[in-house]
């Protein structure tokens, strides 16, 4: 039996700080319940002075190997983020059979296959719980808890920057470009929201969620991605008076076909349960055969609750160890399919577009959807201003291709000023 | 390696014929996700017409004994409920050094430390998903994903039927009694509701969450118990108009005096997560310092709901036998901690009298909780009728033992007609 299993920690940023606070200030709990005594043994950051004052110097390295070398590390913690220098690192610590905890989104999106079937090969783990939905436990309960089922779909709110946004616009009014400078002045934005507003920090989680849920790898590169930049305080109004709520969704699902994975706003009934998940927080609802519907819900970021769900991987790899697990579970990918285009979708959609306010008008535009078999839901017209009508359409499902070759020869309707957004209905 | 893992059923009623269901439809992925061949071996049931023509006679038997003594059985999966015989079939299944998972609340939450120390002697695993939140994922969850925590509290609704009674009550005005036989013709309540009613059921899956929660055994007996017969629309009413939900709250927390942990209808704000789970959904709400605020919701109850657990808790016990584990995780409730009397708590409370409808009444009753040092946060008074009046109070938090002493000098008023209810506020 091992006296003690040594944690080095590649990274003292938000993350980093966060883990090291809870093993040092609960190390004697954590040890007594692994019945096992845990111990950070070094701390490597390029940037040393972040760490003053903050733990003992003799911790602190900034080379990077010096932690994936140490013959005392059973356990590498890598929260630098991004592809590279991590991916190396990474590599080079399982190459050494270290286990390895990471909260690194990116790299499990683009790399996690060839990294988890590295563990395997050397008989190590590697775990990624914080990667998705920071602290929510999701990763844990969908590979292991929900085995016995068949994912149907996996929905979620795993961006807290642009949930925030859109709870703001949502509730208090606010046009987008306001209500991100509000989250940036409160910390909930970057100063460069880009991969938040743009859905690509999304597109990398539900990528991890989706290879998890069909056994098949998903890419980030694989998952379509569309932002809430063109989301008006019109929509948000329409949506609130239809009965929706307005939020960026990450979604999987699978058919016959393929599977279905994106990234986009959606209109979700206001009486789904994700449609009341407002600000900063982050939810996941899973479609389970047999479970039926679930859901985690939770804080999505920050600190503490991303560190809470690394010493939570660190505590099962410790477990692992003291019971002398041989090897480890590696990629549950075994399966190859396909993921499908964004054209070959099938969704419901909420249209606004500006029209001329005439007799026949709609009648005009009804017609074309007709000819194409795209089925209307509900219109609503109003805000007639100026000789100009603002008219609101839902579909019932269709092929996304379908959708926009009737679109485009809607637009060129002399009686269309502009169709001015198109947004998928999902529930 | 192992060629293949039998798995043996006892039991074959809702749960266990779920169990069966999910283990041959998907053998083939399960095997194939675990890397070994996952074979039910055989189901003992008390009364076989129930499996007639539902699986093949030959895995049939009555006696529970074969399939706790079979050689090729690995996994026995206990789902009859019940204390006796299901401890003795669990106890001996131990013994004989099979891994046991069951749905078996009343058992775990009664004499769930002496099995788990029994299945850590024999190195062997005794899962127990299915028996709180039926299909939610959160017993793994919390022992092991929120490792990092140090939990401030466990709020949940962990009783379909009750959470049924109290939305129809809710949302359709129904009296308790017309909303319980509904509940029973739709099959959300047995012919004998009294454990679901009276809180017990709740009661012995709060033991269970308290106990990993805090590191410390808590027993069913040791709960403090109130069901909801004593909700009156009235009551429901009331809490509609000051904002906030009535439900029956499994609630455990921790001071430093011991732990709280109790059953009861309480007041919860509309706002909070578990005031809009409705009908006989779960969820449970997790607070931990490192995390703050989690949930998890689904289905707390079903055939394949509960099923889907179990099977997880197979598959987890699989990828065990598959990595040649030694040993097991065991009890871990490594401390001992006190369970405080229901009189040595502090809550907030609700509470409705009939009182005389004239002068100073109000100024009597208010006289009485200032001397006794009970705050009243808010009152509401109306309903007069033939000489009545109705007072609603809200009061700040206090400990109850004050509260009921007050309340004893109140009810000998002469002005007070009747105390009808005090409801905890919890948020």
């Amino acid at each position: 039996m091992k006296e003690q299993i040594g944690i080095g920690i590649i990274g003292f940023g938000t993350v980093g700080s966060g883990v090291y606070h809870i093993l040092t200030t609960k190390a004697s709990k954590l040890s007594q319940r692994a019945r096992t005594d845990i111990k950070v043994i070094l701390v490597a950051e390029k940037y040393p002075e972040l760490l003053k004052d903050r733990i003992p110097v003799e911790l602190v390295t900034t080379d990077a190997y010096e932690v994936i070398n140490h013959p005392d590390i059973d356990i590498v913690v890598e929260v630098i983020g991004g592809i590279e220098p991590a991916y190396s690192f990474i590599k080079k610590a399982l190459e050494n059979g270290k286990h390895v905890v990471t909260a690194n989104k990116a790299l499990m999106a683009s790399r996690g296959g060839s990294l988890l079937e590295l563990a395997e090969s050397k008989g190590v783990d590697l775990f990624f719980e914080a990667s998705v939905g920071g602290g929510i436990p999701i990763i844990r309960p969908l590979k292991y808890c929900l085995a016995g089922n068949a994912i149907q779909r996996v929905m979620g709110i795993v961006n807290g920057t642009t949930n925030y946004v859109l709870t703001k616009m949502a509730e208090e009014g606010m046009p987008l470009d306001k209500a991100l400078k509000e989250a940036q002045s409160q910390g909930f934005a970057e100063a460069d929201p880009t991969a938040d507003i743009e859905g690509h920090d999304a597109a990398a989680k539900i990528a991890i969620l989706a290879s998890i849920a069909f056994n098949s790898r998903v890419t980030a590169e694989q998952v379509y991605a569309e932002g809430i930049m063109d989301i008006a305080p019109e929509d948000i109004a329409y949506a609130l008076e239809m009965g929706y709520a307005i939020k960026l969704i990450a979604l999987a699902k699978e058919d016959e076909c393929g599977v279905d994975v994106r990234v986009h706003p959606a209109m979700i009934p206001a009486s789904h349960p994700l449609a009341s998940v407002s600000g900063v927080m982050n939810a996941i609802f899973v479609e389970g055969d047999a479970v039926g519907e679930v859901m985690f819900y939770g804080p999505g970021a920050g600190s503490l609750p991303a560190a809470s769900a690394i010493v939570g991987d660190i505590f099962e790899v410790v477990l692992n160890i003291k019971l002398k697990k041989m090897g480890s579970t590696g990629c549950s990918c075994f399966e190859h399919k396909e993921v499908k285009a964004i054209d070959e979708i099938d969704s419901r959609y909420y249209m606004r577009l500006d029209a001329v306010d005439r007799p026949g008008v709609l009648a005009k535009i009804a017609q074309v959807f007709g000819e194409d078999n795209v089925s209307i839901e509900s219109v609503i017209q109003k805000n007639t201003y100026g000789g100009c009508a603002e008219l609101v359409f839902v579909f019932y499902a269709v092929k996304e291709r379908n959708l926009r070759e009737s679109l485009k020869k809607i637009g060129q309707l002399d009686v269309v000023n502009k169709i001015c957004n198109v947004i998928r209905v999902e529930g």
